[in-house]
């Protein structure tokens, strides 16, 4: 089979004009980027009804060995436009974090993917950078705000500049910088060493992917809701203990005007010519970890089906989609796609590289109790659920008809098994019969918890409810943090977890359906912009570093300007 | 009058790819980001003869009162234009820090703009992020690098990796990050606290536009060019003393993935609708402040005239021009446009922004030593040279004749008022008539010195000449660089000066044409990719900061998504 990069380039693509008339719009409605991109106006579709139905994919609790998400969304995606339906997919931009660390390309594989992928894999249009950007705009002038008070006094500093001086406390600022790539060494730093560069003090670089501005852009329904989003972000607190935000600094029209073109969704292709809306990157880990409102609202007006993606396991992105992103843009999920693998099983089973391509039916029936969790999990939503059965070559039939029949037995209302990446859009057909099937069923979404009953309440239903712990336990810094955020008002926001993806449980290390544990809560932080709070579940890092042999090292380009090695 | 913005945003603009065909580029030489940007292909006018004229257009030493270089530039592109002449301008790329720093908008003024401006200060297509992109994964990649192999240990970093070590001296990493704003509490800081994150050093970010990654994109002629200078950044030391390049470390490759967009200009139009390649973005102080060489190429190649600009005044990005820029690229300037205002001389004999809209014919007079050096300056390089004086509406007549005068008697060949920030072309049409018949003069270029004599030979030649110093020191760090570049194969690289802009010498509070200074040079840094020495004469800041009162202050979008406050 080829590689990824070479059925990318070797793909007949349609002109992106051609893809988005099928979606019914018009040239005033979108700036071509080339031939492959086009940024599609906010506005494009908002006297059209929104009539779609939303299908989100989501997985199992991840494994080194990759479960292949995103392609069974692209060829979910591909068989559904095959079958003649209108269909769009709405998917994340990759950060480059990942790309040059891990992956090498995050845009499906094989016969399902978006292309081009390279064009996918790098820059796309710009957005991520723009929120980099926009995000370190806020750090620069906080420090230089600090630097000339500290400098001046606050009274010579209000004669001098005509503005009323902020009193940071240079203690207490909780706005980070950030970096689209995977850089460690950023991750604790102290910056404004030297002279006349002060004060010093210790601070810290997140990935991109974290930032609370990268949550703005993908919760923000139209440009006057990002607008008083960027003016609500916390940045610091003054020496008095009150909030300065984004807008006291006088920042955030700055702010917005470098994400003007970032806050519209970017329209590609599938290999087989369906629309896909690419928009925003948060991680699901340590951010909300779903693509953007207004994608998902563009296309819901423009298109019969959805497709979109939860970041990870659906303890994860899934449930961000059902508890934050529903809840900001009223668009509940009317069907799930659970994603499995055999070796996926096997592997919470406890089985490791060397023998994860063997039979084993005992492993596997070890590992299903992960896959009957995500089952029941998603039920709990009252969202209807397909599991989708990824298949690889090695796969048995034995171990294949098992786990069917198991899925039906534990509640799934359909499963199907997906060739997406082999065979492109026939490969997934079963699949999109099944999808089709489902969403003809009723659906009584409801989310876990009502922002409404409280943080402490949300936690403990999250942490039992969402993720089967025996209880939730706050640090004494993580209850300090939740005295402020409620006397900042911030009570009743949702909550936006991050853990470790790789277990259902805070510890990667509890495989399968970990029960009985307690939810450690180190810190909670009040994104007042997002709309939520975050909790952390033990000791979670916002930046990722490369490891021992990072992607970047196969990546080059040849004299045409092509790259290879993806 | 109407503000920029306001008359960018009045402007009728005409499809880009219109501008495009009056340069003779068919629509598979380009691509179209929306209507008013396109990327031109690098081989786009490959096959044609580079036929046009190159105007350089330079200034006196700058001074707090903007003497309008980009203004004029633009206004003459624009009369030629109107005059009916194939002219294309070729300028850079307006680095974030300035726009939220300073000036709030850098895309020239008035009736002489590229627009859409907001398009060209925010953003454009994104090559100034691409910049900052590849810049820092080299940067993460030598310190993961580096903590892998601490933490593992020479033998065992091999074994599980499969990679030689390369035993990075901490001590001696020459690869700072970047970032495209003004962050003062950025320039020196302490990284890799913290557990794991290690090893902890100090480092610091610089400017974007004082990448060496920025000068290899505009210094490159050819994709296979700017790969190969990627190759050969020099990023650290090992524990041997011997240098690690970019090609060592495994990320050169990656790195020209990330530029692969980037390399190609960016196409606008002036408010008149002529054409204009925008592509990178090196300061003239930090850097060698100019345009891209494969810009220039394209538009000599598809224009009978080319007007470009070097930053700051004719003893930086003029001087880089011809000692850096027209040796890579062969391109010699046959005209250069020299621009000045009464203000700018008035400011040189030391009046300060209460007087100097008064009229003032002795201080005038005084101030004009200034000038005069810049036409001397510009003489030496064997280059034609008309004299734009930049009009404002407080100017006297006789000042203006006695200049004018004045500027024929130093050896000037012309001399023109310019109008071209109130009335658009039409301002700069007498201008255009003077540089059209410089012309037809012949041109006897000639650089200031030949990198083959050697690096000491040649900082003396520039001190003396290139600023009228008495002579050169060097610091004893200045030394151990310079040994030290010698045995690195450096010594017979051109050099790129980081001095201040604000004095023809390195101290900036010496005003008009300082004479007897002996110029201090702190330290040298080999560029092997750029393929330049920088000599750092005194404290040169490579990182600015935002001031008191910055530019983002004033800047919004409204409902519409339109930027206000530029």
């Amino acid at each position: 089979m080829l590689s990824d990069i070479e059925i990318s380039r070797q793909t007949s693509l349609i002109p992106i004009g051609q893809i988005a008339a099928v979606m019914g719009l018009s040239p005033h409605h979108y700036r071509c980027y080339g031939n492959t991109r086009a940024k599609i106006a906010i506005n494009a579709a908002a006297n059209r009804p929104k009539q779609g139905k939303l299908v989100v994919v989501t997985a199992v609790t991840p494994t080194p060995f990759g479960e292949g998400k995103t392609v069974t969304s692209i060829g979910l995606t591909q068989a559904l436009h095959r079958l003649g339906h209108k269909v769009c997919a709405c998917l994340r931009q990759p950060s480059m974090g990942p790309v040059f660390g891990i992956k090498g390309g995050a845009a499906g594989g094989g016969y399902s993917q978006v292309v081009p992928m390279e064009e996918l894999n790098l820059h796309l249009t710009g957005d991520i950078h723009a929120v980099s950007s926009a995000h370190n705009l806020a750090a620069a002038a906080l420090d230089a705000r600090l630097h000339h008070e500290q400098r001046l006094g606050a009274e010579e500093f209000t004669r001098q500049s005509g503005l009323a001086a902020l009193n940071i406390d240079a203690e207490r600022i909780v706005w980070n910088r950030v970096m689209d790539h995977n850089d460690r060494a950023l991750r604790s730093i102290h910056v404004g060493m030297g002279t006349n560069n002060g004060p010093e003090r210790d601070c810290s670089f997140d990935i991109t992917a974290a930032s609370e501005l990268m949550a703005v852009l993908a919760l923000s329904r139209n440009l006057v809701d990002m607008r008083a989003r960027i003016g609500r972000l916390l940045l610091a607190f003054n020496t008095a203990g009150k909030p300065i935000t984004a807008e006291d600094l006088g920042v955030a029209g700055a702010m917005a005007a470098i994400l003007r073109e970032a806050i519209e969704p970017t329209l590609m292709q599938t290999i087989n010519g369906a629309p896909c809306l690419i928009h925003t990157g948060p991680f699901a880990n340590i951010a909300h970890g779903n693509s953007s409102i207004i994608a998902d609202d563009i296309a819901l007006r423009t298109s019969d089906i959805v497709v979109t993606e939860g970041g990870f396991g659906s303890d994860m992105g899934f449930e961000k989609f059902c508890n934050i992103k529903t809840r900001a843009s009223g668009n509940a999920p009317d069907c799930a796609v659970l994603v499995v693998t055999l070796k996926a099983l096997k592997s919470h089973a406890g089985i490791d590289a060397e023998e994860i391509k063997q039979p084993n039916l005992a492993a596997l029936k070890q590992g299903f109790v992960n896959l009957q969790w995500h089952i029941a999990n998603v039920k709990q939503y009252g969202v209807p659920v397909v599991v989708a059965i990824n298949h690889f070559p090695e796969d048995t039939d034995a171990e294949l008809r098992w786990l069917q029949q198991q899925v039906l037995a534990s509640g799934a209302n359909a499963v199907a098994i997906s060739e997406a990446f082999a065979q492109g859009a026939k490969g997934a057909t079963v699949l999109a019969g099944q999808v089709l099937a489902c969403l003809t069923k009723p659906r009584h979404f409801k989310p876990l918890y009502q922002p409404e009953q409280g943080l402490m309440h949300n936690l403990q239903v999250l942490a039992e409810r969402g993720y089967g712990a025996a209880g939730v336990e706050l640090s004494p810094q993580a209850l300090r943090d939740l005295t402020q955020i409620i006397a900042l008002g911030g009570e009743q926001l949702p909550l936006c977890m991050a853990k470790t993806q790789m277990s259902i449980s805070h510890d990667a290390k509890l495989k399968g359906a970990p029960t009985g544990f307690i939810l450690p809560i180190s810190r909670l932080q009040l994104h007042a912009g997002a709309g939520f709070v975050t909790a952390f579940a033990g000791n979670i890092m916002t930046m990722p570093g490369l490891g021992l042999t990072p992607g970047y090292l196969k990546l080059d380009i040849n004299a045409r300007g092509e790259i290879i090695g993806f």
